[in-house]
Protein backbone atom coordinates (compact mmCIF):
# COMPACT_ATOMS: atom_id res chain seq x y z
CA UNK A 1 0.00 0.00 0.00
CA UNK A 2 2.40 2.81 -0.89
CA UNK A 3 -0.27 5.38 -0.06
CA UNK A 4 -1.88 3.99 2.55
CA UNK A 5 -5.53 3.90 3.73
CA UNK A 6 -4.82 6.21 6.92
CA UNK A 7 -3.25 9.21 4.90
CA UNK A 8 -5.27 12.67 5.02
CA UNK A 9 -5.11 13.77 1.21
CA UNK A 10 -6.84 17.46 1.04
CA UNK A 11 -8.13 18.98 -2.52
CA UNK A 12 -6.15 18.91 -5.16
CA UNK A 13 -3.32 17.00 -3.94
CA UNK A 14 -1.34 15.26 -6.60
CA UNK A 15 0.91 12.41 -6.73
CA UNK A 16 2.38 11.96 -10.08
CA UNK A 17 3.17 7.90 -9.02
CA UNK A 18 0.76 7.02 -6.16
CA UNK A 19 2.56 3.24 -6.73
CA UNK A 20 6.22 4.91 -6.44
CA UNK A 21 6.08 6.11 -2.87
CA UNK A 22 5.15 5.87 0.76
CA UNK A 23 3.21 7.51 3.04
CA UNK A 24 1.30 6.56 6.08
CA UNK A 25 -0.28 8.28 8.58
CA UNK A 26 0.66 11.76 7.45
CA UNK A 27 -1.70 14.50 6.57
CA UNK A 28 -1.05 16.78 2.98
CA UNK A 29 -2.35 20.28 2.31
CA UNK A 30 -4.52 21.44 -0.93
CA UNK A 31 -2.85 21.57 -4.41
CA UNK A 32 0.52 20.01 -2.64
CA UNK A 33 2.47 18.18 -5.18
CA UNK A 34 4.53 14.65 -4.18
CA UNK A 35 6.91 13.34 -6.45
CA UNK A 36 8.56 9.68 -6.81
CA UNK A 37 10.19 7.94 -4.52
CA UNK A 38 9.03 9.88 -1.37
CA UNK A 39 8.59 8.51 2.03
CA UNK A 40 6.85 10.89 4.35
CA UNK A 41 6.12 9.13 8.09
CA UNK A 42 3.31 9.41 10.43
CA UNK A 43 2.12 12.52 12.16
CA UNK A 44 3.58 14.49 9.39
CA UNK A 45 1.64 17.34 8.42
CA UNK A 46 2.24 19.08 5.36
CA UNK A 47 0.85 22.60 4.38
CA UNK A 48 -1.18 23.89 1.00
CA UNK A 49 0.50 24.47 -2.22
CA UNK A 50 3.68 22.68 -1.12
CA UNK A 51 6.11 20.90 -3.72
CA UNK A 52 7.31 17.76 -2.50
CA UNK A 53 10.42 16.22 -4.53
CA UNK A 54 11.65 13.33 -5.66
CA UNK A 55 13.75 11.06 -3.57
CA UNK A 56 12.78 12.90 -0.58
CA UNK A 57 12.24 11.59 3.43
CA UNK A 58 9.90 13.09 5.66
CA UNK A 59 9.95 12.07 8.85
CA UNK A 60 7.89 11.55 11.71
CA UNK A 61 8.13 15.26 14.07
CA UNK A 62 8.49 17.04 10.93
CA UNK A 63 5.90 19.85 10.32
CA UNK A 64 5.84 21.56 6.90
CA UNK A 65 3.76 25.23 6.76
CA UNK A 66 2.40 26.40 3.33
CA UNK A 67 3.89 27.06 -0.09
CA UNK A 68 7.29 25.13 1.07
CA UNK A 69 9.52 23.89 -1.52
CA UNK A 70 11.11 20.24 -0.38
CA UNK A 71 14.15 19.60 -3.17
CA UNK A 72 15.15 16.48 -4.08
CA UNK A 73 16.73 13.78 -2.19
CA UNK A 74 16.25 16.03 1.49
CA UNK A 75 16.49 13.98 4.82
CA UNK A 76 15.25 14.93 7.41
CA UNK A 77 16.19 13.08 10.86
CA UNK A 78 14.40 13.01 14.39
CA UNK A 79 16.95 11.15 16.32
CA UNK A 80 20.48 13.17 17.30
CA UNK A 81 22.00 9.67 18.37
CA UNK A 82 20.13 6.97 16.16
CA UNK A 83 20.43 2.92 17.10
CA UNK A 84 19.40 0.03 15.81
CA UNK A 85 18.84 -1.74 18.94
CA UNK A 86 18.68 -1.34 23.03
CA UNK A 87 20.41 -4.02 25.11
CA UNK A 88 20.51 -5.95 22.14
CA UNK A 89 16.54 -6.47 21.08
CA UNK A 90 15.87 -3.54 18.17
CA UNK A 91 14.37 -0.80 19.29
CA UNK A 92 10.48 0.66 19.31
CA UNK A 93 8.91 3.62 19.24
CA UNK A 94 9.02 3.53 23.10
CA UNK A 95 13.13 3.47 23.51
CA UNK A 96 12.93 6.70 21.31
CA UNK A 97 12.98 10.32 21.97
CA UNK A 98 11.42 12.19 19.19
CA UNK A 99 12.81 15.33 18.56
CA UNK A 100 10.87 18.07 16.19
CA UNK A 101 11.23 19.77 13.25
CA UNK A 102 9.99 22.66 11.81
CA UNK A 103 9.43 24.49 8.03
CA UNK A 104 8.38 27.77 7.91
CA UNK A 105 5.85 29.59 5.29
CA UNK A 106 7.40 30.04 1.94
CA UNK A 107 10.98 28.39 3.10
CA UNK A 108 12.71 26.64 0.75
CA UNK A 109 15.12 23.30 0.92
CA UNK A 110 17.50 22.56 -1.36
CA UNK A 111 18.19 19.20 -3.26
CA UNK A 112 19.80 16.39 -1.12
CA UNK A 113 20.18 18.89 2.17
CA UNK A 114 20.53 17.17 5.38
CA UNK A 115 18.15 18.63 8.05
CA UNK A 116 19.28 17.56 11.64
CA UNK A 117 16.44 17.32 14.39
CA UNK A 118 15.64 20.36 16.29
CA UNK A 119 16.29 22.89 13.90
CA UNK A 120 13.81 25.74 12.75
CA UNK A 121 13.55 26.77 8.93
CA UNK A 122 12.54 30.40 9.09
CA UNK A 123 9.69 31.83 6.68
CA UNK A 124 10.78 32.59 3.04
CA UNK A 125 14.35 30.78 3.69
CA UNK A 126 16.53 29.06 1.42
CA UNK A 127 18.88 26.27 2.73
CA UNK A 128 21.49 25.66 -0.49
CA UNK A 129 21.62 22.67 -2.16
CA UNK A 130 23.48 19.79 -0.19
CA UNK A 131 24.07 21.66 3.08
CA UNK A 132 23.89 20.23 6.04
CA UNK A 133 21.82 22.21 8.68
CA UNK A 134 22.33 21.61 12.13
CA UNK A 135 20.67 24.87 13.60
CA UNK A 136 18.02 27.35 13.27
CA UNK A 137 17.85 28.95 10.22
CA UNK A 138 16.77 32.79 9.88
CA UNK A 139 13.72 34.20 8.23
CA UNK A 140 15.07 35.83 5.09
CA UNK A 141 18.37 33.91 5.16
CA UNK A 142 20.25 32.15 2.66
CA UNK A 143 22.06 29.28 4.18
CA UNK A 144 24.82 26.37 2.87
CA UNK A 145 27.54 24.65 3.50
CA UNK A 146 28.53 21.75 5.90
CA UNK A 147 27.51 22.71 8.36
CA UNK A 148 25.22 25.49 7.04
CA UNK A 149 25.96 29.45 7.35
CA UNK A 150 24.08 32.11 6.64
CA UNK A 151 25.39 33.60 3.18
CA UNK A 152 22.50 36.26 1.61
CA UNK A 153 19.25 37.75 2.26
CA UNK A 154 16.57 36.66 -0.34
CA UNK A 155 15.25 39.95 0.06
CA UNK A 156 18.20 41.62 -1.07
CA UNK A 157 18.14 38.81 -4.48
CA UNK A 158 14.50 39.62 -5.28
CA UNK A 159 13.38 35.96 -4.37
CA UNK B 1 3.52 4.82 -16.42
CA UNK B 2 7.31 4.56 -15.53
CA UNK B 3 8.72 5.01 -18.83
CA UNK B 4 6.44 7.70 -20.35
CA UNK B 5 5.83 6.61 -24.19
CA UNK B 6 7.66 9.74 -25.26
CA UNK B 7 11.21 8.59 -24.00
CA UNK B 8 13.11 7.67 -26.94
CA UNK B 9 15.81 4.59 -25.95
CA UNK B 10 18.23 3.69 -28.59
CA UNK B 11 19.81 0.68 -29.30
CA UNK B 12 21.10 -1.43 -26.40
CA UNK B 13 19.63 0.82 -23.46
CA UNK B 14 19.29 -1.16 -20.41
CA UNK B 15 16.58 -0.44 -17.52
CA UNK B 16 17.00 -3.14 -14.91
CA UNK B 17 13.55 -2.28 -13.48
CA UNK B 18 11.77 -0.42 -15.64
CA UNK B 19 8.46 -0.63 -12.86
CA UNK B 20 11.34 1.36 -10.02
CA UNK B 21 11.76 4.16 -12.64
CA UNK B 22 10.50 7.09 -13.67
CA UNK B 23 11.58 8.56 -17.36
CA UNK B 24 9.42 11.25 -19.35
CA UNK B 25 10.49 13.10 -22.12
CA UNK B 26 14.12 12.25 -22.54
CA UNK B 27 16.88 10.59 -25.18
CA UNK B 28 18.75 7.92 -23.94
CA UNK B 29 21.77 7.01 -25.83
CA UNK B 30 22.72 3.08 -27.00
CA UNK B 31 23.72 0.87 -24.65
CA UNK B 32 23.52 3.18 -21.70
CA UNK B 33 22.40 1.67 -18.15
CA UNK B 34 20.05 2.89 -15.88
CA UNK B 35 19.81 1.51 -12.09
CA UNK B 36 16.76 1.76 -10.37
CA UNK B 37 14.87 4.17 -8.34
CA UNK B 38 15.98 6.89 -11.35
CA UNK B 39 14.06 9.84 -12.02
CA UNK B 40 15.14 11.57 -15.31
CA UNK B 41 12.96 14.51 -16.59
CA UNK B 42 11.84 15.95 -20.13
CA UNK B 43 14.05 17.37 -22.59
CA UNK B 44 17.53 15.23 -20.55
CA UNK B 45 19.72 14.11 -23.16
CA UNK B 46 22.07 11.49 -22.48
CA UNK B 47 25.27 10.01 -24.34
CA UNK B 48 26.20 6.41 -25.60
CA UNK B 49 28.07 4.15 -22.90
CA UNK B 50 26.60 5.98 -19.76
CA UNK B 51 25.92 4.14 -16.44
CA UNK B 52 23.10 5.84 -14.61
CA UNK B 53 23.11 4.29 -11.27
CA UNK B 54 20.34 4.12 -8.80
CA UNK B 55 18.71 6.53 -6.75
CA UNK B 56 20.00 9.41 -9.19
CA UNK B 57 17.56 12.35 -10.00
CA UNK B 58 18.38 14.48 -13.31
CA UNK B 59 16.27 17.03 -14.49
CA UNK B 60 15.47 19.34 -17.27
CA UNK B 61 18.32 21.29 -18.22
CA UNK B 62 20.80 18.67 -17.54
CA UNK B 63 22.48 17.47 -20.61
CA UNK B 64 25.24 14.04 -20.72
CA UNK B 65 27.40 13.50 -23.22
CA UNK B 66 29.03 9.94 -24.21
CA UNK B 67 30.45 7.77 -21.88
CA UNK B 68 29.62 9.39 -18.85
CA UNK B 69 28.97 7.32 -15.52
CA UNK B 70 26.43 8.98 -12.84
CA UNK B 71 27.04 7.43 -8.91
CA UNK B 72 24.32 6.85 -6.93
CA UNK B 73 21.94 9.57 -5.27
CA UNK B 74 23.31 11.74 -7.58
CA UNK B 75 21.25 15.08 -7.41
CA UNK B 76 21.62 17.24 -10.45
CA UNK B 77 19.47 21.45 -10.50
CA UNK B 78 18.11 23.55 -12.10
CA UNK B 79 17.30 26.67 -10.40
CA UNK B 80 19.41 28.92 -7.93
CA UNK B 81 16.52 30.34 -5.87
CA UNK B 82 13.85 27.01 -6.07
CA UNK B 83 10.32 28.22 -4.53
CA UNK B 84 7.16 26.75 -4.82
CA UNK B 85 4.88 29.40 -4.85
CA UNK B 86 4.87 32.90 -7.04
CA UNK B 87 2.06 35.21 -5.46
CA UNK B 88 0.41 32.04 -3.25
CA UNK B 89 0.13 29.75 -6.04
CA UNK B 90 1.95 26.98 -7.27
CA UNK B 91 4.37 27.91 -9.54
CA UNK B 92 4.17 26.90 -13.03
CA UNK B 93 6.87 26.05 -16.33
CA UNK B 94 5.95 29.80 -17.02
CA UNK B 95 7.20 30.94 -13.67
CA UNK B 96 10.83 29.58 -13.66
CA UNK B 97 14.03 30.33 -15.32
CA UNK B 98 15.78 27.17 -16.56
CA UNK B 99 19.78 27.01 -15.77
CA UNK B 100 21.59 24.44 -18.03
CA UNK B 101 24.15 21.42 -16.72
CA UNK B 102 26.90 19.93 -18.90
CA UNK B 103 28.29 16.32 -18.01
CA UNK B 104 30.97 16.17 -20.89
CA UNK B 105 32.43 13.70 -22.11
CA UNK B 106 33.84 10.66 -20.57
CA UNK B 107 33.38 12.82 -16.86
CA UNK B 108 32.31 10.51 -13.49
CA UNK B 109 29.96 11.91 -10.95
CA UNK B 110 30.49 10.44 -7.49
CA UNK B 111 27.48 8.71 -4.83
CA UNK B 112 25.48 11.37 -3.24
CA UNK B 113 27.33 14.76 -5.07
CA UNK B 114 25.01 17.31 -5.76
CA UNK B 115 25.55 19.59 -8.81
CA UNK B 116 24.21 23.28 -8.50
CA UNK B 117 22.98 24.26 -12.07
CA UNK B 118 25.46 26.22 -13.98
CA UNK B 119 27.99 23.84 -14.08
CA UNK B 120 30.21 22.35 -16.47
CA UNK B 121 32.00 19.21 -15.58
CA UNK B 122 34.97 18.66 -17.89
CA UNK B 123 36.03 16.06 -20.00
CA UNK B 124 36.98 12.91 -18.26
CA UNK B 125 36.86 14.52 -14.79
CA UNK B 126 36.04 12.78 -11.78
CA UNK B 127 33.68 14.68 -9.05
CA UNK B 128 34.25 12.89 -5.29
CA UNK B 129 31.75 11.22 -3.49
CA UNK B 130 29.34 13.91 -1.30
CA UNK B 131 30.22 16.69 -3.07
CA UNK B 132 28.78 19.69 -3.61
CA UNK B 133 29.70 21.47 -6.95
CA UNK B 134 28.94 25.04 -7.76
CA UNK B 135 31.24 25.77 -10.13
CA UNK B 136 32.76 24.65 -13.35
CA UNK B 137 35.32 21.42 -13.53
CA UNK B 138 38.32 21.41 -15.74
CA UNK B 139 38.62 18.64 -17.68
CA UNK B 140 40.72 15.93 -16.00
CA UNK B 141 40.49 17.77 -13.03
CA UNK B 142 39.13 15.59 -10.08
CA UNK B 143 37.51 17.52 -7.28
CA UNK B 144 35.86 16.79 -3.79
CA UNK B 145 34.31 18.83 -0.75
CA UNK B 146 32.26 21.12 -0.02
CA UNK B 147 31.68 22.89 -2.04
CA UNK B 148 34.26 21.16 -4.46
CA UNK B 149 37.82 22.20 -4.98
CA UNK B 150 40.46 20.74 -7.07
CA UNK B 151 42.39 18.15 -5.45
CA UNK B 152 44.04 15.86 -8.47
CA UNK B 153 44.20 15.12 -11.86
CA UNK B 154 42.81 11.88 -13.72
CA UNK B 155 46.29 11.62 -15.89
CA UNK B 156 48.50 11.70 -12.55
CA UNK B 157 46.20 8.47 -11.42
CA UNK B 158 46.49 6.56 -14.56
CA UNK B 159 42.48 6.90 -14.44
CA UNK C 1 11.84 -8.99 -9.32
CA UNK C 2 12.33 -6.60 -6.19
CA UNK C 3 13.69 -8.91 -4.54
CA UNK C 4 15.40 -11.90 -6.39
CA UNK C 5 15.46 -15.52 -5.95
CA UNK C 6 19.19 -15.56 -4.61
CA UNK C 7 18.47 -13.55 -1.79
CA UNK C 8 19.14 -15.09 1.26
CA UNK C 9 16.40 -13.72 4.13
CA UNK C 10 17.14 -15.50 7.73
CA UNK C 11 14.04 -16.02 10.37
CA UNK C 12 12.50 -12.06 11.02
CA UNK C 13 13.70 -10.38 8.68
CA UNK C 14 10.97 -7.58 7.53
CA UNK C 15 10.67 -5.77 4.20
CA UNK C 16 7.92 -3.65 4.40
CA UNK C 17 7.67 -2.88 0.76
CA UNK C 18 9.17 -5.55 -1.14
CA UNK C 19 8.05 -4.20 -4.42
CA UNK C 20 9.75 -0.98 -4.08
CA UNK C 21 13.26 -2.45 -3.38
CA UNK C 22 15.79 -3.50 -5.26
CA UNK C 23 17.82 -6.90 -3.28
CA UNK C 24 20.06 -9.19 -5.27
CA UNK C 25 22.62 -11.78 -4.26
CA UNK C 26 22.84 -10.69 -0.56
CA UNK C 27 22.48 -12.53 2.61
CA UNK C 28 20.47 -10.52 5.75
CA UNK C 29 19.99 -11.41 9.02
CA UNK C 30 17.67 -12.18 11.57
CA UNK C 31 15.20 -9.74 12.96
CA UNK C 32 16.33 -6.81 10.46
CA UNK C 33 14.36 -4.62 9.73
CA UNK C 34 14.86 -3.19 5.58
CA UNK C 35 12.49 0.39 4.12
CA UNK C 36 11.35 1.50 1.17
CA UNK C 37 13.63 2.37 -1.96
CA UNK C 38 16.46 0.38 -1.01
CA UNK C 39 18.66 -1.23 -2.90
CA UNK C 40 21.39 -4.17 -2.07
CA UNK C 41 23.80 -5.56 -4.32
CA UNK C 42 25.27 -8.77 -4.58
CA UNK C 43 27.75 -10.16 -1.68
CA UNK C 44 26.54 -7.97 0.68
CA UNK C 45 26.02 -9.66 4.50
CA UNK C 46 23.73 -7.61 6.75
CA UNK C 47 23.76 -9.00 10.43
CA UNK C 48 21.01 -9.63 12.82
CA UNK C 49 19.11 -7.14 13.90
CA UNK C 50 20.03 -4.13 12.05
CA UNK C 51 17.82 -1.13 10.81
CA UNK C 52 18.68 -0.17 6.93
CA UNK C 53 16.47 2.51 6.58
CA UNK C 54 14.83 4.46 3.10
CA UNK C 55 16.54 5.47 0.13
CA UNK C 56 19.94 3.52 1.16
CA UNK C 57 22.15 2.14 -1.52
CA UNK C 58 24.66 -0.60 -0.09
CA UNK C 59 27.01 -1.93 -2.68
CA UNK C 60 28.93 -4.91 -3.92
CA UNK C 61 32.09 -5.49 -1.15
CA UNK C 62 30.27 -3.81 2.25
CA UNK C 63 29.84 -5.93 5.15
CA UNK C 64 27.35 -4.94 7.71
CA UNK C 65 27.66 -6.58 10.86
CA UNK C 66 25.06 -6.66 14.06
CA UNK C 67 23.22 -4.16 15.56
CA UNK C 68 23.43 -2.05 13.17
CA UNK C 69 21.82 1.11 11.99
CA UNK C 70 21.82 2.76 8.36
CA UNK C 71 20.39 5.76 8.26
CA UNK C 72 17.87 7.52 5.02
CA UNK C 73 19.77 7.71 2.00
CA UNK C 74 23.18 6.43 2.92
CA UNK C 75 25.45 5.90 0.24
CA UNK C 76 28.33 3.02 0.29
CA UNK C 77 30.91 3.18 -2.85
CA UNK C 78 33.35 0.67 -3.82
CA UNK C 79 35.81 1.81 -6.66
CA UNK C 80 37.99 4.74 -5.81
CA UNK C 81 37.87 6.36 -9.11
CA UNK C 82 34.98 4.92 -10.86
CA UNK C 83 34.45 5.30 -15.14
CA UNK C 84 31.54 4.20 -17.20
CA UNK C 85 33.81 2.46 -19.88
CA UNK C 86 37.03 1.46 -20.53
CA UNK C 87 38.35 2.03 -23.91
CA UNK C 88 34.95 2.91 -25.15
CA UNK C 89 32.78 0.26 -24.24
CA UNK C 90 31.22 -0.27 -21.04
CA UNK C 91 33.18 -1.62 -18.10
CA UNK C 92 32.39 -5.40 -17.06
CA UNK C 93 33.29 -6.99 -13.53
CA UNK C 94 36.31 -7.97 -14.63
CA UNK C 95 37.06 -4.46 -15.06
CA UNK C 96 36.67 -3.34 -12.09
CA UNK C 97 38.92 -3.85 -8.55
CA UNK C 98 36.27 -4.06 -5.55
CA UNK C 99 37.15 -2.29 -2.49
CA UNK C 100 35.79 -3.21 0.68
CA UNK C 101 33.95 -1.43 3.17
CA UNK C 102 33.10 -2.74 6.75
CA UNK C 103 30.54 -1.61 9.55
CA UNK C 104 31.14 -3.28 12.70
CA UNK C 105 28.66 -4.32 15.18
CA UNK C 106 26.14 -1.37 17.03
CA UNK C 107 27.74 1.11 15.03
CA UNK C 108 25.10 3.72 13.45
CA UNK C 109 25.54 5.69 10.08
CA UNK C 110 23.53 8.81 9.90
CA UNK C 111 21.39 9.77 6.92
CA UNK C 112 22.73 10.89 3.85
CA UNK C 113 26.13 10.07 5.17
CA UNK C 114 28.67 8.75 2.03
CA UNK C 115 30.96 5.97 3.07
CA UNK C 116 34.57 6.42 0.95
CA UNK C 117 35.30 2.61 0.13
CA UNK C 118 38.33 1.41 1.91
CA UNK C 119 37.00 2.59 5.55
CA UNK C 120 36.16 0.88 8.63
CA UNK C 121 33.49 2.20 10.89
CA UNK C 122 34.29 0.91 14.24
CA UNK C 123 31.70 -0.98 17.02
CA UNK C 124 29.19 1.72 17.91
CA UNK C 125 30.62 4.33 16.10
CA UNK C 126 28.02 6.85 15.17
CA UNK C 127 28.45 8.71 11.72
CA UNK C 128 26.33 12.39 11.31
CA UNK C 129 24.30 12.96 8.79
CA UNK C 130 25.22 14.23 5.76
CA UNK C 131 28.65 13.40 6.73
CA UNK C 132 31.19 12.25 3.97
CA UNK C 133 33.65 9.47 5.58
CA UNK C 134 37.22 9.08 4.05
CA UNK C 135 38.54 7.38 6.39
CA UNK C 136 38.72 5.01 9.55
CA UNK C 137 36.05 5.86 12.17
CA UNK C 138 37.34 4.74 15.38
CA UNK C 139 35.16 2.59 17.47
CA UNK C 140 33.15 4.56 19.94
CA UNK C 141 33.74 7.54 17.95
CA UNK C 142 31.33 10.19 17.13
CA UNK C 143 32.19 11.88 13.58
CA UNK C 144 30.75 14.04 11.36
CA UNK C 145 31.55 16.85 8.68
CA UNK C 146 33.19 16.85 4.93
CA UNK C 147 35.40 15.02 5.26
CA UNK C 148 34.18 13.82 8.72
CA UNK C 149 36.29 13.94 11.90
CA UNK C 150 36.07 12.92 15.24
CA UNK C 151 33.39 15.35 17.13
CA UNK C 152 33.08 13.04 20.46
CA UNK C 153 32.43 10.01 21.78
CA UNK C 154 29.26 7.98 22.48
CA UNK C 155 30.26 6.74 25.89
CA UNK C 156 30.31 10.19 27.36
CA UNK C 157 27.10 10.51 25.64
CA UNK C 158 25.53 7.81 27.13
CA UNK C 159 24.48 6.36 23.72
Amino acid sequence: MPVASDVILNTGVLIYHPNLVNLYGCIVGSETKIGAFVEIQKGVKIGRCCKISSHSFICEGVIIEDEVLIGHGVMFTNDLYPRATVNGSLKTDEDWNLVETIVKHGASIGSNATIRCGAVIGEHAIVGAGSVVIRDVPPYAIVAGVPSVVIGDVREKGV
